[in-house]
């Protein structure tokens, strides 16, 4: 039951189309679907995956990965890289599901491959040009000590290369997004063509939503693990990954003030609903597109409005034209979020139409 | 008990010196202190705060208020404008507490006057120059019109007028905040002036952290309102309210890996656990301060160290200098957060360096 204001809509039909759309297009590539859950940390969203066949999955965390194993996900990939701290709870969960770790360098695989006691399966993070973690591609040597030192554990099963091509949120254009896509295919073409001999069954796991939203092409990729693309965000819209009418996320958000001389509305909804993240929109500070409200779902955005500024519980609408003529306090908008995964996060729930709740895996058991 | 990484540790001997600075500034200077809890959001701190005699308090929604109002706290100021949306809440809420809520506007008063049935205090919202919410300080005609409203009703007790002088944020001095603190004390003195006749009792309310902790004076104010300053962070000091020292909070990351070629360190801490709040330093987004951790407590501030990229769970370290030499996956290092009111309602608990909890507001209860 929707018990208070701002609240975080979903509209669960788009969630269905996203994830079809998605599912089609991994079948038709022949490449394996593993949708990284850390977006909506729902298990609740996550039946609506499994309805559409997927049985594998990725997440961020230990904490995420413990959530969902309770939730019958049996085969779940940690794509952050594996320390230390997480080794014992990492042991506990391996005895009940198939479960992927990753490494990102020969540093933190020797910190922490001893304390290893289950059987788990093992990826290799490798960078293709995002140049946050993991090793560089062209890296043989040290790909090859990790390689090495994996092989020689019993209870570690390696698996393959895994990749975030991250480079893509910094794209603009479908086109900027599947030239990135093309180069990294091709470097991985040739990372996989220099290992698969020795291991025949040899996984290249890569993906993220701009090139998945946008590529059709996944030559010598065996898995995809895109996330946001289940709600998509203002931020997948600027990148070109999807249509504002593909958004199946907005926090509904009460009008608490209007200030038509200055073109600024007042709302109840700020960065511990939306998240301060944010995307440049003209030269300013967008934090989220401005929708009307009708009690069930939300509009097209407003042309000419967003959200230009948030502090911790009041958003700030700028606004040209008239679109917004009429609008009062205590009436409800619709805020389409810059980055959905970061306002499920600041949220901790969502709801639908209907009322119903769609629980996310709360802060107290990370 | 800590059960994962990162976490919030909180260094509870540093958060009494920060309140008692603030209790003994406000007794000095002969203002009630109603502190801001929307900073940590826990009755385990908000105790901290009643045993130096604190009894009054400001939080910034009505999920807030019946929180505290749970824990004991009976007399509350929800400093957020009065919606429609908040009605029903507030007057259950009001039958159990001192309750004062606040218009920004005749709007918002306009639209939910007629259904608040319990007896509340209430403040208006004047806008000193922050240029956020509230009535310019300046428009009698307004205000007048908003009181009349307000004194009409017998159930709707007014109290005074309310500011926050937000724009106290965007100073770097304590220069610059002395100066905007003198122009604020001087408008609502005037305002104080025009309306203390006919209401003897009048509270001006006023009182950010920067222009608490950097001034003395407070003539004509009845009561200041920070919150930020039980913690500080990062943006505080950068602003001249507090040392580094100062800075009661900090995130507990593992170390993921170290690029010293690049000058790079990964950990895990990223935008769900510090938040997205940024400032700028030496024309450089920066999400954080980075510190050595000893297992209890964390180091001064490594110098050319900071946080200056945060994915989803993953924060980037850049830094110059040796400082950080040696430092290898799994080492542990600690984050002062930008915003620590953020990073709070991200991580969602603390803990102190005895391991014990400090829980905050659940999500779902909002």
């Amino acid at each position: 039951m929707i018990k208070g204001f701002p609240f975080l809509l979903v509209d669960i039909p788009k969630c269905e189309q996203n994830i079809a759309f998605m599912v089609q297009k991994a079948t038709k590539a022949k490449v394996l679907l593993r949708p990284h859950f850390k977006t909506h940390q729902s298990l609740a969203v996550g039946e609506l995956f499994r309805k559409q066949g997927v049985n594998r999955i990725t997440v961020s965390s230990v904490a995420m990965a413990e959530y969902f194993a309770a939730g019958g996900w049996n085969d779940i990939t940690i794509a952050f890289p594996f320390v230390p701290q997480m080794v014992q709870r990492v042991n506990a969960l391996a005895l009940g599901v198939d479960l992927n770790v990753t490494f990102s360098s020969s540093q933190n695989l020797l910190a922490t491959i001893d304390r290893v006691e289950s059987k788990v399966g093992v990826f290799v993070e490798v960078d293709v040009g995002h140049g946050r973690s993991g090793v560089a591609v062209e890296n043989t040597r040290e790909l090859a000590l990790m390689v090495n030192l994996i092989s020689s554990k019993p209870n570690l099963v390696f698996k393959g290369f895994l990749t975030h091509a991250g480079h893509s949120y910094s794209a603009r254009s479908r086109e900027e997004v599947d030239k990135l896509h093309s180069e990294a295919l091709s470097k991985l073409a040739k990372l996989r063509s220099f290992w698969v001999d020795q291991f025949p069954d040899l996984a290249i796991s890569y993906g993220d939503t701009p090139t998945c939203s946008v590529s059709d092409e996944f030559w010598g990729i065996s898995e995809i693990r895109p996330g946001n693309f289940v709600f998509y965000d203002v931020m997948q819209y600027q990148i070109g990954s999807c249509t504002t009418s593909q958004v199946a996320l907005a926090l509904i958000c009460p009008v608490v003030d209007v200030y038509p001389g200055k073109q600024k509305i007042i709302v109840h909804g700020g960065a511990i609903h939306l998240s301060k993240d944010r995307v440049e929109i003209d030269g300013a500070d967008c934090y989220g597109f401005v929708c009307r409200f009708d009690g069930k779902g939300w509009s097209n955005p407003i042309p000419n409005a967003m959200v230009t500024s948030l502090s911790q519980e009041h958003g700030v609408i700028s606004y040209s034209g008239n679109d917004l003529d009429g609008i009062k306090p205590g009436d409800l908008l619709a805020i389409l979020p810059v980055h959905s995964c970061l306002a499920v996060d600041c949220m901790g729930q969502m709801f639908d139409s209907e009322g119903n709740t769609y629980d996310v895996l709360p802060k107290n058991k990370r």
